[in-house]
């Protein structure tokens, strides 16, 4: 049995600064569970109601930032047919075999799409020894921690020529687009874009620099719990970007922050329930600030200009 | 530009007692739009966050109950290829051509699945003049109403055979069964079905009886809104069935009850994000009582008994 | 300096029937600390969010139940004043001076009112080594575990004679009844009683058995944390009574479950600011359900019947 | 029957600019009910969950801000003692007696505080004719409106010599102090000051000017309330100052906004049971950033430089 194109953002590897302070946030603020480490020392992690093997590499540098994002595909037929298509859009695409490199995942093709970003799709991979009760399950089996992220939810990106990015998703990866904004001469400023019913799986703003990320977003269950993260943000002392607060893009209620090592993180909730036959909703630039901060109508300096 | 399968559910035909008083419970307390009414006196709803043209419409009958559920279909090819796939499965299949039946739609096939419940589906249907707004956008035009149910959101059908129902549903309609119910002996008791991520579109249990329809299920923003829903039906004098509760199966919260023509009415909000590539949950039938009504752990009487 | 009359109730002491999984439900469900351990065995406990030496203490025992309920008083003056007026009420007054009965608490008087209950006043009581902080204070100080209560909250007492009871709260403890609960013949079937803002401290049912305790009742953040209680009495099997509801008196949200040894908690949140100048709320015993069970409007025959 | 000392801050009145626009807020936004206008053309207005006549009168002015607030005071012998009590400070007392001046209310006596503002204070006031049911009561008769808020809370005042202002509410008005902001040289720059189990009734900031309200607080149930107010100033375009967030002082959630004639108000819930025999909660001014905005840590200059 296989299912069609893209099913999520299923990957993430992220490039932090030091693991003590780091992998405490991950673990014991933001709420997710240690997997394993790599034999040259990344850290994957993957949240309670997560049921792939993991969902976030963490790996030491000397910057911050995005190494890569990786979509999980509908079976192994898709993959071959999508990285196909990959090429035929134009990208050069590699392959990456090694288990070792990301346990638990099998094959992987890798690409970088307009905007510099290294993208991955990939069909294989092992379920989790911890995925959420299949059998006559709870709705949890340990407690969650701290912000209780359930799951990874979507990343936003900055980078060159979203619109090629915005077209590759949907016409590459079988994503369609329920919001954008666009600048007062036409020109996409960013595109919110998405390969299920979630609002968002991922989403771009147009940026002279290439293969910048924004923030990595994680769900929570709701409002409340956004509330309960930004008590979390306060006790813990981590920087607050801004939030609580709700988009009227998606919808969802959200909060903004970086974690010791710089990267933003947002925790989501709610948003509508996307569905591809509905209209796209659109934004002009001069309304992004309402849009982004519904509560605030403004765009803060820090949300356009800060990236890693 | 087409999309593959099934959306969701779009539209469902329910018989009521009479108007006064249920149509105030429909419009005033659950807080749906009335859209129009059809020459032949039914009377079309839908919820402010829908953007087709209606998705309720109430028929004046004799007893309360089910006329039949109707599947939105993602593009006229893809509604064709589906009408011979019915065809194919072995259900006769009719068409209603009439714009006048659902004002505002487009064709619809019907068939009788296996539980003895009319199904339709359509891909064409005009988009209502009260959608959400698509330009620059506020969460909502009017202040929603009363429990403020933002969508259809799925049924739970009662019939026999639901085995075959289900099956249908996943070879015909392109759906997945996040979650299933089985007796000692190994047969289906119970299936949630989605064509989404929603944890469920509709959901089947096995019954003697043919058509026969458990609850209309529509969407609230949370549990904080269940609560606000539970508010509305104490101080309208209605009659609850169940709830506030939690769902182990699909995890949502939720409330029950029956509006003024004795159809039951659920409130939920929640739920897990489903992906088909994701274990399939199973429940003993021994624990139905937990996985139905997580907090007290027992089907009450009237849950299994009590269907129009 | 000193204050006036009644502050709270501030100490209870209940009856267990074993230590292993009451103490882990006292603990790790509902999230209380243990404070210290009595030298003839029994436990002492507090809320996170309460600053004296302890408000619960647990006695092995044979059954069930409540040995007394203890009221803070403003200062040693109004201890003294108080004492005397119990005395002129008709009440024999016996006085507890051991710090080793309750460890941290100064000089108790003790006395028995009509309903059979042994009720106790002090004043003098030390704080806990872990108070919540006074300085530059976090909202917590460490993650606040399972069902997270703040502090003691309430109790329902059952015993003959509640009228005499309520007379003696008022005029003898210097507390107001918000809301009331009559019998056709206008006789006294229940009364909430208050010596603070707070909706109740104590609530009184009629009843031919002395002595008996309905509940204790521990107050949670808001009905979001009522339903994550709710998770925790399903992930742990406890034996729910009732709820997740609102009481229309008070019109505090609340569930009722069997701690291990079979006393029956509540956890309750919100509720109306209650002022003495406000018109008393009257409620006629036939709505009495209706008052109690906002949402099914039926009173259980578990609630009325079943007290230790 | 009478009761003790200071209830609450009972009334308010606040000079606005217009009425159309203004009043379209406090009804239509807020969720205030018009109650009745004077004879000199002020509107009064009231909560839903308020049982005195009107808690709010507006009054057309060429500046915002506040004209007085009065408190209600136990009793008519109350009254009298506490109106020595104030000439025995050092105030002047002057006697309001016209019903006409505030519909409702009875004779109030008047002075103005070393932060030079008026207080008054009365015990005296007609219920509405529109409060809270009191017989078999529903927990509303009309759907809360817009924002919901219940009830006035509290407001913040800023002037001169709060530490006199301090002392005359805990001397004079029996109130009491749960939290207060020190500078490093000791001198008090805020006081939080309660009559009753809410963390403040009113509170203090040490400011030059004299007679300024920073804003005027109303209850609203719960965290989700606060972000549903959230969503009214935003599509009603009103200016946000700050939040949704909490104050680690009160521990209440809150959002700050102004109103069309430039009052900021607050919109709060929550908040620790004060108890006038906890410690008093202490800041340092260097944390205060903190205290007021537990997310972002930092006092906004807006709020610490506007007022009215």
């Amino acid at each position: 049995m296989g299912f069609k194109g893209t099913l999520r953002p299923g990957l993430v590897q992220l490039r932090v600064l030091d693991f003590d302070k780091t992998l405490d946030f991950y673990k014991n603020v933001l709420g997710l569970d240690e997997v394993c480490r790599t034999s040259d020392g990344r850290v994957c992690l993957k949240a309670y109601d997560e049921f792939d093997h993991h969902s976030l590499t963490l790996r030491l540098a000397d910057t911050a930032g995005l190494d890569y994002v990786a979509f999980k595909v509908g079976c192994p037929d898709e993959l071959e047919k999508m990285k196909e298509a990959v090429q035929a859009f134009g990208y050069a695409v590699d392959t990456v075999q090694a288990e070792t490199d990301q346990p638990g995942f099998g094959k992987r093709y890798g690409f970088t799409i307009s905007t510099g970003h290294r993208f991955e799709i990939y069909s294989d991979v092992k379920l989790s020894e911890k995925t959420p009760m299949i059998q006559n399950p709870d709705i949890w089996t340990e407690p969650p921690r701290g912000m209780k992220a359930q799951r990874l939810d979507h990343f936003l990106l900055y980078g060159p020529n979203i619109a090629e990015a915005e077209r590759f998703c949907q016409e590459v990866l079988g994503m369609f687009v329920p919001e954008v904004c666009n600048t007062p001469d036409g020109n996409r400023l960013a595109a919110w874009i998405t390969s299920s019913n979630k609002p968002h799986d991922l989403a771009f703003v147009e940026y002279p620099h290439a293969g910048k990320i924004h923030h990595l977003g994680f769900y929570l269950e709701d409002w409340h719990d956004v509330g309960n993260a930004a008590d979390w943000i306060a006790i813990n002392n981590l920087k607050l970007d801004i939030g609580p607060t709700r988009h009227a893009i998606t919808r969802g209620h959200s909060i903004y922050f970086w974690e010791p090592s710089g990267n933003r993180i947002e925790v989501y909730s709610g948003g509508y329930t996307a569905y591809p036959d509905n209209p796209q909703r659109t934004w002009d630039s001069a309304q992004l600030g309402r849009g982004l901060f519904y509560y605030s109508g403004e765009v803060i300096p820090s949300f356009l200009e800060v990236v890693t």
